[in-house]
């Protein structure tokens, strides 16, 4: 289990752009449910918005629609079957949770469930759902992230279709001499980025 | 230079969604531009559509906006300090492809340009300006893809901030059972997938 502590908000966008499954916990009626997803961007640093594509079949969808809340848990290598079994299942016959043998930790600004196992979590809310009728996309604003802080340059795994997960290699450092702007919210002032 | 053949649209999704940094090349009056972008998601997958933040303090922000069109090149690890000085760089001032030594190819269905060095290139066009205004998030249709099939496991790069970038590492398997519905474009059943 991974011992979290509070990360700053200004900070998410490193957890997410580089396109990490996450398992996106919902709270509903007392029932918890865990939906593996590949489907998401950083949409701005801070507030940190993150744009999500979540399937209109997925148990998942209605309750994000009705409760405007979730988690998104990061999971590392380790949880990689995990994440496949719960993609495997449904939310309306299974209790994943229990099933999968998950830890639930009551999240701080949200109904739903951080997972103790994944490394890090991020509470959201949905702040923009003007496009959820036409592309199931959803804009969420993450309103507390937690992360474990022992763990540096944490294996996340990257769904490539069929079956398929790149795990996360090495690190390169490219120093940038727009490095002074990191705080710049403007993302055309941030190589490389749009 | 790679040697590229068709790809199928169907497959582009395994080419995106795992976040690896990408190109955007945009052409405007004769113009050609670079421009590094790391906030994108697939949102559909046949055709496949991608949504993307680009700033609007970006040069290529008014052309994707005026020209309608756009090339995603996906460059290699070998690739990074480019990407990183097109990152620091801005088309108004610099001919990115001279500056940097890239080599521009026609594509088949767009104004822009593929680059060569890149393994993989989607000729798009701007499908859903909706939220253009308020989030600079474009929806963009990938109307013809290219890849380069000599190329086994790309080691794709992974923006991180910080000037850090991840490279794509080993691959992991893990069997599904929903793997015959490869070809459902309902990402709710396809594991690990919205």
């Amino acid at each position: 289990m991974m011992k979290k502590t509070s990360f700053p908000l200004s900070e998410v966008y490193r957890l997410l752009e580089s396109g990490p499954v996450v398992l996106v916990t919902t709270a509903r009626a007392g029932r918890a449910n865990i939906m593996p997803m590949s489907w998401h961007l950083m949409m701005e640093f801070e507030p940190p918005l993150v744009g999500c594509v979540i399937s209109d079949r997925n148990y998942s969808f209605e309750t994000l629609k009705t409760t405007k809340e979730c988690v998104l848990n990061i999971p590392t290598v380790e949880l990689a079957k995990t994440v496949v079994d719960c993609g495997n299942t449904s939310g309306r016959r299974t209790d994943k949770f229990k099933t999968f043998e998950l830890t639930p930790v009551a999240a701080k600004s949200v109904k739903a469930s951080l997972i103790a196992e994944c490394y890090a979590s991020l509470e959201c809310k949905v702040r923009d759902g003007k496009l959820v009728a036409k592309y199931n996309f959803f804009i969420l604003e993450v309103v507390q992230a937690w992360i474990d802080p022992t763990l540096k340059r944490p294996p996340t795994i990257h769904h490539q279709g069929e079956g398929e997960f790149m795990v996360a290699g090495r690190i390169l450092h490219l120093p940038s001499k727009m490095t002074s702007l990191a705080r710049n919210k403007n993302p055309a002032r941030r190589p490389p980025r749009p």
